[in-house]
This record gives structure tokens, C-alpha cells and sequence, in this order.
């Protein structure tokens, strides 16, 4: 291979990498939220979503108009669970049910974990984890759909 | 239509919809809890009653002599809860149960959720959530009673 | 002294003491509080009233039409300190300050206690403290006032 | 006055009071944080902008990467201090010093009081307080100076 040849490959290579390791900027975040909001609107629902950096600490917070006020704190914990546990809190759900594994994990961390659908980890292009995505505002079913759907979003 | 009938009809609507939508005062609150605090000795309770806002803030809470020291927190919490998440606590009860949607709902907002009965959302003639009522002193049974009755008490 | 005359001085002291040690009631409070409010709406203050039994628990909160939210805290707190401190909180004041005795307490008790005026302990005919009183809401030279002024109409 | 006319004016006079008392959607929030984040940007700070409604909840919070972790709480703290004693916290600062008359006011409300400038009251046409705002990421002046700057862009 000539070098020529060779440079347009590395800067093909590492544009790719460098794509694909994107960190999870504010910008992002909002562009994220947007379309998960979009998409709750289209299903009827009033969402708070909330979207933590890979130390857990939220980067953005949206509520819909409207929304529950409790939904605020339990998106926030939501984006916090994910990133601190490396599981989906639909994942999580089954393990910290009375006689299960994790049964318990609630009352740690002054009780930020929640352990019901709604909150997914955000990975980049090689899986790992760089934040955390919590939605909160609709049915449990709703709520896991709509954090799967913006999950999705994120990682294509 | 002539114009003095117009105004006559006028100023009757306006009326009405004044009367409809008054705000939760604390001359309000204070008349409501009275009327709880009462029922709550006809049955031989000693109730707390907790009044808050739309907002979930308290204006009034009340304890009856005698009351359980634990109650004043139940009964606060109560009438966040359900300004909180838009409905009684009784009809939170059971989606936040173990293996239900909402388990575990009950550790966020700084555990601020309470899932039993006792709360009700206090709503103005058009059907508009206005403020909490939270009732802590009695059984499940009474508490979730003593609620009801003042919410119908109320809206009335 | 005959017997006729000693059973006529008995149930006469018997009930000054009565009436002397008569316990801090919610009828009590309640009527106490309306006072207060008056005063705070003659000077224009939107008040915050919370009054505690004597172990500092709250057994009365009154948040006057649009008073701070801040207020409420504020108003509760000062309730417990003065009872778990067993001084005004103008008294506390100077005390709390940099480079005084008590600087620090503010950080203790789980924050919950207050060091400016607006706080009085509430006490029988004996001296003996049996409540506390905490107003919120005007300045704190109003607080302060509001909060002498409800100690004397109780302790009258 | 003829009856067109009268119209007319009814219709003139109900779009601007409609204008004047809009309320503080999350749209709002969000071209409001945007500004913001452009002026924080121009003069090099990283800012966290909270935006609360006017109970003192947080409707929008974004981050500017890189921002301090602690700006998070503090933002948010801002924004709720000011809904809830009426004032920023700029006009805080002095009266929460030592021997002032608010001093520890910061250790109440569970902490949540900030006494340092850079939050703002958000206020409609008519100067009702309908919202919160808090900045923080720069040194006091600049956050002191961007929130006044938000709460300009907002109420023009």
C-alpha cells in the first residue's frame, strides 16, 4: 500500500472511531429528547426526560407541560440507575422483587435506584456505557417503551 | 337578546364560574379540615389532616391531641402524593404493589410517595386538580374513609 | 379552719393549677394561631404559623394566602428549635454567630435548626415549657414581633 | 361605540392579556435556556441553566459540557430559592449574612436556599412571579450577570 493510500485510510478509520466514541454532549442530549418527546405526544403521554452522563450526574432534564411533578425525580433516578447498576430498570425490576437477588438495592444509594421500566443505558458504537436515558410520565409500559425507542434513537 | 338581559346573564355566568374555580385558601382549607377533624371524632380517630396546594406545598396541617407522632409526616406526604401523581393513594395502592408497574415508585421523591389510602386530590367543579387532602391517624379502612369524606365534602 | 371552707380553697387551687398547666391542645393552638394571622394581616405580613408540643412536633401549620413557600420550613423549624433549644431564636442569634459559642448548631439536627427571630417557646403559668411557636413570613424584625406578640396572648 | 367596534377591542384587549400572562411552557423554557447558554458561551462560562415553575419545581435543567457537577444542585437550588422568597438571590446575599436578619436561611428548607447571586424571579407583563431561573458554572459575577441577563430576554 503507498502512503497515500494509507493516510485516506487512517483518517477514514479513525473518523469512524471518532464517530462512533461521540461523547454524549448537551447537544445530543437535546436532539435525544426531542424525539422522544415527539414520540410521547404522538402516544398521549406527559413526560419528563431526563438524561445522565456516565457518572450518573444529569445533563438535561425536560418536562412536557403538564407532566406528573413526580415524574421529575423519578426520571432523574431513573438516568441515575442505569448507569450505576449497567441494566435497564425493566432489567433490573424482577431482580429487586421481595425473595429476589437484588431485593433491597431501593433503599440503598439514599434511595435514588428505581427498579420499574422507564430508564435504559445509552451506549456508544463498541456497547459501552457513556449515560443514562430516564423517562417518566405514562404507563409502566409506556414509559419502558418510550426509554427503549429513545435508546434506539441514540444508538443508530 | 336586549342588552340588559345580556348583562343579567352575563354577570350570573361570571358568578357561577367564580364559584367554580374559587382557589384553595387557607380560609377553605381551614373549613374543610374542621369538618374531617369532626367525622374523624364521630368514629373515634385522632386524625391528622394535611391541606396542600396544587403544587403539593402544605397550607395546613392539623393534628388532632393525641395523634401519632408519625402521622404528621403520613398525612403531609399523602397530599403530595396525590397532587404528585394525580390520583388517591388508594388508587395507587395497587400498581405500586411487588411485581406491579409501579413497585418501588414509593423510594423516589426523596420517599415522599405514600401508597396507601388517606389521600385525595382536591378538584374544582370543572374537574381541575386544585390542591391535596392527606388523612393519617386511623386503620387503612378509616383513613382512606376520612379522606373520601372530605373530598366529597369539598366538591360539593 | 373548718372542713366546709378547706374542700371550697382545695377545688379553688385545684383549678388555678388546672387552668395554670392546661396542656397545648389543637383548640389551643388553633386559637392561638387566629390571632396571630390577624395581627400579621393588620401589619401586612402573609404568614407562616406552625406551633409544636413540647417534644418540638408541629401539631399546627397555617400558611396565610400566598405566603412564601419558603415560609413553611422556616416557620416549622423554628417551632422545634425553640423547644429543643429551650430559647427564642433571637436569643439563639448572637450565639450562633462566627466565632461565638454556639456557632455550628445550625449544622446540627439535621438542619433544622433556625437562628433568627421569629421563634418563642410557649410556657404555663409555671414557667414550664410546653410549646413552641414559629412565625415566618415579614421581615425578621416583623417575625419577631409576630412571635412575641403570640407568646404573650398565649401565656396571658 | 358601535358593537363592531366593540369587538374589535374586546378581541385587541384578550390577545394582549393573553400574551402578557402566558404561561411559562417548557417551549418557553427552552428558547429562554438557549439564549442563555449562547450569552454564557460568549463570555466563556460553562453554564448549568435551571429553569422552575412558579411552586418552585424544576421544568428544564441542561448542563453546558464540562460544567461543574456541583452547578447541578446549585442551578436547580437557585431557581427554587427564588419562586419561593420572592426575591434573587443576589437581593439574598446580604441579608443572609452573619448577624443579618436572615442569616441561616440557608440551612433551612432542607438545604435547597442558595444566598449567592445568579438566580432570578421570572415574572409576566403584569410582575406576578410565574417561574424560577438559576445559573451556575461561573465565577458569582458572571452568574450573577446571566441570570440577569435570562430574566431580561424573558420578560421583553
Amino acid at each position: 500500500m503507498d502512503n497515500e493510500r494509507l493516510t485516506l485510510l487512517t483518517d477514514l478509520v479513525a473518523k469512524e472511531i471518532k464517530k462512533a466514541t461521540a461523547p454524549l454532549t448537551l447537544e445530543r442530549a437535546r436532539a435525544l429528547s426531542e424525539e422522544i418527546r415527539k414520540e410521547a405526544a404522538r402516544v398521549g403521554v406527559k413526560a419528563v426526560v431526563a438524561i445522565a452522563d456516565q457518572a450518573g450526574h444529569p445533563i438535561l432534564v425536560e418536562c412536557m407541560d403538564d407532566a406528573y411533578i413526580a415524574s421529575y425525580d423519578v426520571a432523574v433516578q431513573k438516568a441515575f440507575t442505569v448507569v450505576a447498576l449497567k441494566m435497564s430498570t425493566a432489567a433490573l425490576k424482577p431482580l429487586a422483587q421481595p425473595n429476589q437477588p437484588l431485593y433491597g438495592i431501593q433503599f440503598t444509594n439514599q434511595g435514588k435506584i428505581v427498579i420499574f421500566g422507564g430508564g435504559e443505558p445509552l451506549c456508544d458504537a463498541f456497547g459501552n456505557i457513556i449515560g443514562g436515558l430516564g423517562v417518566s410520565g405514562g404507563s409502566e409500559e409506556q414509559d419502558t417503551a418510550l426509554a427503549a425507542f429513545g435508546k434506539k434513537v441514540f444508538e443508530q
